[in-house]
């Protein structure tokens, strides 16, 4: 017998592919504080947003039999804190959004180079009128974090004949990238760029990484977008930026704090799209969750190395 | 001596480089019905859409000696009723305007799909909320008029994953498209695709080819894009088919009567995008009706075969 902890928003919708996985395992559905049935020595945790990280914790002391723990979300930020001693496995979906994100940041550009969101207003207001933009065609979009999310965007710029260029902890060439550098082609890639894509993790070292230097640097007439993590961006600096001009606008999918709160003076800035941490989402988000659970779980069984193991010490 | 005949609106931008083309060359100007100086024997003429076509009648009549007429448009509909007795050759802007189209249409298709118009909404009203929306990978595009516009979005529609569809009067391999058919490929493509766009010149066999039975073969989640004129599509039958949600919505840039006027029941149909013929637009359109004259002046001035010269037969 193999025991799953599972959530059940996640068991509910996928109760068939889950338990197809394998005729000895029972999913033992976790639903508030009860878990049902009760687990005996539970291997493996499927592990989302729904449950609490005390929670997570709590667990983890319980069943110190859990081995692997597959996270259902690209970033573990939230999840390490609460992991105590636990010493098994984590892997998480890192890449399995890539996607959906790399829609959401072109529509974006689009919307914003073209203005869309002044041709949704005419068209609702009923108003005949022409709203002059720019195009996107030879402007340089720079990819802080030319991984996964990073990747998925610039095959899609490139496609619109924009110059993409990109900065990752190993430099090097990518397809549909001019050029790749290291961290330390910050500096240049800011000052280049009229789109400046943020999609690093969230580690010690991205930490309030675009501050008050790097705003100095963009192009005044740039647009920062954040898909990575809200405070990647130090929040203070992005609002000083704003204010005097220093940068052309901002496409926040994620902020800090987040949620945003209701007052909070990001929401009234002039040039400020606020997103909901929803550039990964749509209706096949779930399906991956359960995908890549499938594919890790297959892995897993039959001894094989696991996608996307988190290393604790990088923090992704 | 060579005299230009340009209206003032495009002579005053571009004074230096349309006086630049040659050095016998005199611009005559057109600001409303003066023309200063008076042309004596003017060969070329540079039609933009701010002379009336009534205007441009009466110089045909009054200048005989007129032998080609750029047009700063792509399309000729309006300019053809207006030509009498002309013999001389047109040309005009077909394929200038395509990057400019593609990227509008790509943002429009990723908006409508990741749910961006209600972003901004609840962005401006300081509303965190999830929008749940689709994906276009894997999804398809069905292209009407595979010409320049329709290339321009296949490229771009390819580099996300959509299985790009397409008809045009001379059927043939493009890349991009995983097929390309003849005009009897209509009904195939409408059935197929769950985006439709409409690039096709306005001619008397693209005069409302997009009608009822046009929706009727349409998938109930299709989503109609119209760049091309909007009187290729029935408006009426449109009306209807969205009324009865034949279709899921459509994206006019164009519309017939164009503008469409304040009270006219498309305005408040939900689901409904009205452009305002302005997928072309942008900060580089003017550059291009001079770029256009440019190259097709010095072919004309060296007497070699000019770009995009139109066939009144074909009408394009």
């Amino acid at each position: 017998m193999l025991e799953l902890l599972v959530s059940d928003r996640i068991y509910r919708p996928f109760r068939k592919d889950i338990d197809s996985l394998g005729p000895d395992l029972v999913a033992c559905v976790i639903n508030g504080d009860s878990i049902t049935p009760d687990p005996v020595e539970p291997r493996v945790l499927l592990y989302t947003a729904d449950i609490p990280g005390e929670q997570l914790a709590s667990m983890l002391t319980r069943y110190p039999s859990i081995e692997w723990i597959q996270v259902g979300m690209a970033g573990v930020e939230t999840l390490l804190p609460h992991l105590g001693g636990y010493r098994g496995t984590v892997t998480n979906m890192t890449g399995w959004h890539a996607d959906a994100v790399g829609e959401w940041v072109l529509g974006m550009v689009l919307a914003h180079a073209r203005k869309l969101a002044s041709v949704f207003r005419n068209s609702q207001e009923g108003l005949w009128k022409r709203e002059v933009g720019e195009e996107i065609s030879g402007k340089t979009l720079g990819i802080v974090g030319a991984g996964w999310i990073g990747n998925s965007v610039a095959t899609r710029a490139a496609a619109f004949g924009m110059d993409v260029i990109g900065i990752r902890r190993s430099p090097g060439a990518l397809p549909h990238f001019s050029n790749v550098d290291g961290p330390g082609g910050l500096p240049e890639l800011l000052e280049r760029s009229h789109y400046v894509l943020i999609s690093v993790p969230l580690t010690a070292h991205t930490r309030g990484m675009i501050d008050g230097r790097a705003f100095e640097l963009m192009r005044n007439d740039a647009v920062l977008i954040n898909v990575a993590r809200g405070s990647v961006v130090n929040t203070e600096d992005l609002m000083k930026a704003l204010a005097r001009n220093a940068i052309a606008g901002a496409i926040l999918d994620v902020t800090d704090p987040e949620p945003l709160p209701e007052h909070h003076p990001l929401w009234s800035m002039p040039n400020v799209i606020i997103g909901a941490h929803s550039a990964w989402l749509s209706v096949r988000s779930e399906g991956r969750i359960m995908s890549s659970f499938g594919e890790n779980f297959r892995r897993w069984a039959a001894g094989k190395p696991m996608r996307n193991v988190v290393d604790s010490k990088r923090e992704y």
